[in-house]
């Protein structure tokens, strides 16, 4: 590997949790685990989360989000609420505030949409957090999915992709703008003369452009790592563009190792040249662990996990994804090129389904097959003792595959009482992984230098 | 008094904190107190405060929002940086969360406009924020004030006081309505069958109307107080028309005891007349509360706070509440018709200014004089031993001139301190005051009942 894809040899793999601000983790089926905690919609539940995850050094817990139930699947909300297939959706950002209000080093993120929100808005949010988190925070920046959402916001259609990330890049200068109207030795506070800050160390922002503007100067100075880390998951072409010019995690799904090695490769030169340090952007993909003392036990919890799922979860995931409605025809009946066309949702995954089956005109079958929706088999599972899940693990880093691992539960809090006390103490062991916190940012912990201002433009 | 109108004998006195998330109390002077505490952009400062309201059982505290740095006043955000006038101001919910999840008890509550947000946003976070709280959400109502906002937003005015409040009674149907999406009993949660909630107990809402659509249902179930306790402080004809069909606590602005008696009973009437029952809205009247050991003592602190006063402070202030350019004229010079109109701010205050001054046409100082605009004037000043300053409190409550106080702190730390120290006991002492919590919600607390669905309607 060139130096400058290569991790140094002091960096370790980055942890990061998945989490869902709802009933279930993104195994829908994972809340009918005899085990799976029911309190999902209290403070407790994600607490206990970070706490276990903050004892582990784990870098970052990030919150999903979508903005409404999935009713795409046979036009109604029904089968979500009855068979609680991500029926349950809380605003993300009190969730991570509740997980960061009971640590002290974790970091945390949830995902705000650029297509909904207003970037004054998200702006002042995520820097209010990141200062009463002391320089913790991370914003997850999605451009959103459906038409379900969009009728939740008055709007009759979800934005096309193109139009999402052309809004998504203004909204991003606009927010990275207003993170930047204060210079970091603004304040004065001094009491007798009544000096708060220098009037010119605060600056107007003064944004006017296609979609938005916005005057500023933003009411919000900065925080202990600078700004909030900036999380993408662009799997698209576009997406891709976007997530190499402003992701400083990026969040990827690498079905395999040898996949992972390529497209690992190939978006850290992406991000080189775009004019950024590919070192200061880590690169996580998601998967399932599942871990237990013997390799049998694992294999028995995977059995139990499949048989938890219902296939009704598959279409309702399939229909929310994809932004079209799977429900009433065969599981073998091709779409069509206007079918096809008409699936608006996930542009990366379709692309894949279409690669993988070698037909431009899937069924839904082949759907399932390639993207496994709402079964353990979405991510790459990785099972087995604490041994054989962290041999796995440092394979895929060590080999230049990722920079890290967004772990997603297959049930809660299992997993990560799990995945903490087998796994993390053998990573940690190896030196894969840090046994204590760097330091009280999350840039810090990341390995990616403090923020400064205008270093994004 | 009429039976409608007179709180029941065993009702207490509801105790409300005002909290802004800046650098300043309301009174922007307070941060120049020589025992101000400096740390306000930390968790840690907001939440000592809550700890301390908690132990004196306050009802509630609730955060104040603007969405602009002042900078109506000479076109420039200039003077408010450098003199320290509201330069701060947080988004208000990661600040409410501070507070709330550092106690059990206490209310918490922020304030977000109807004019900057949309209905599904505001109703998925705020009944995320009571289930995460277990029942101790608030949410301020307001609908913004000037064009400095809408600057942020993109737009070039502030919408007018007429539009803001059609806009604002449709967004509440909106919020309302969603928040009633689920049933109290739709949650099964039946591992074997699989089945999480019943389909028939959750509801689209469908919501078409002049400003918004939304479609629900709202992804969030209720909470233990059934929903948020809304907040409202109209002050004009229309916003009084709009607190008393929305208002649960009702925040008022009575300059003395007798004008708010003749109030309270004026609101509790058009509560009455909108069909609401009246003894579930609490009408709290704002103060500055100054307590210490001795009268001189406590006259000493009122002379010290009013020498922190610049009259920057208030010519910014007044700019921002008017939402007019108060700069570059003489302070004795009458504003004309025109100018008058231009003020398209707080209305309430305007028309008060043209009452008390005598003149249609008033002048900088009559606005000072009527305002007190950024002084501890603004509000009653309520001032002396503990002894005194229960007297005043018992008074304006068992005469009818409102049902509690909001409490605005001169500075932090010492206010709170004080009073919950010197005041809290001596009311409790008298009976007029909780000396412990009712229960864990907030509406329970308050003594309003749980909320049902559809009884808004």
């Amino acid at each position: 590997m060139s130096k400058s894809t290569a991790p140094s040899a002091s960096r370790k793999m980055a942890l990061i949790a998945f989490i869902q601000a709802q009933n279930c983790s993104n195994f829908p089926a994972s809340w009918r685990h005899p085990a799976a905690a029911t309190d999902s919609t209290t403070a407790a539940y994600y607490q206990r989360i970070a706490r276990e995850l903050e004892a582990a050094r784990f870098d970052l817990a990030f919150v999903d989000d979508r903005l409404a139930m999935p009713d795409k699947y046979n036009n109604s909300h029904r089968d979500a609420v009855e068979y609680g297939i991500r029926t349950v959706k809380m605003d993300p950002n009190p969730i991570m505030l509740a997980m960061g209000f009971a640590t002290n080093y974790l970091g945390v993120a949830s995902t705000c949409s650029t297509t909904y929100n207003e970037p004054f808005h998200i702006a002042r949010s995520f820097s209010t957090m990141d200062l009463m988190l002391g320089g913790r925070a991370g914003w997850n920046v999605v451009t959103s999915l459906n038409d379900s959402e969009a009728a939740n916001y008055g709007r009759e259609k979800h934005l096309g992709a193109e139009e999402r990330y052309d809004r998504a890049d203004e909204f991003m200068e606009v927010v990275l703008g207003h993170w930047d109207t204060w210079e970091d030795d603004a304040i004065i506070i001094d009491k007798p003369s009544g000096r708060f800050a220098d009037p010119d160390k605060v600056h107007p922002l003064g944004h006017k452009g296609e979609w938005f503007a916005s005057a500023g100067p933003l009411p919000v100075p900065r925080s202990a790592q600078g700004r909030p880390i900036i999380i993408q998951a662009g799997g698209s072409a576009r997406g891709l563009e976007f997530a190499a010019r402003w992701g400083e995690v990026i969040f990827s799904l690498f079905p395999t190792k040898e996949v992972g090695q390529k497209k690992y490769q190939a978006l850290k030169a992406q991000i080189a040249k775009a004019g950024r340090n590919p070192e200061h952007a880590r690169i996580a993909t998601a998967c399932f662990p599942v871990v237990a003392e013997t390799r049998a036990m694992a294999e028995d919890q995977v059995a139990l996990l499949d048989s938890l799922v219902k296939p009704i979860d598959q279409l309702v995931n399939l229909s929310e994804l994809f932004n079209y409605d799977f429900a009433g025809r065969g599981m073998d009946d091709p779409f069509s090129d206007a079918e096809m066309e008409n699936m608006t949702g996930n542009q990366s995954y379709k692309q894949r389904v279409v690669d993988i089956s070698g037909t431009k005109n899937p069924s839904t079958n082949d759907f399932l097959k390639v993207t496994h929706r709402a079964t353990i088999r979405e991510f790459p599972l990785i099972y087995g003792t604490a041994g054989e899940v962290a041999d796995q693990m440092e394979d895929w880093f060590v080999s230049g595959a990722c920079d890290g691992f967004v772990t997603a539960p297959t049930y809660i809090p299992g997993t990560y009482e799990d995945f903490c006390r087998l796994v993390v103490p053998e990573l940690q062991r190896r030196g894969v992984v840090k046994s204590e916190y760097l330091g009280p940012t999350l840039r810090e912990n990341l390995g990616i230098p403090r923020a400064e201002i205008g270093d994004w433009k």
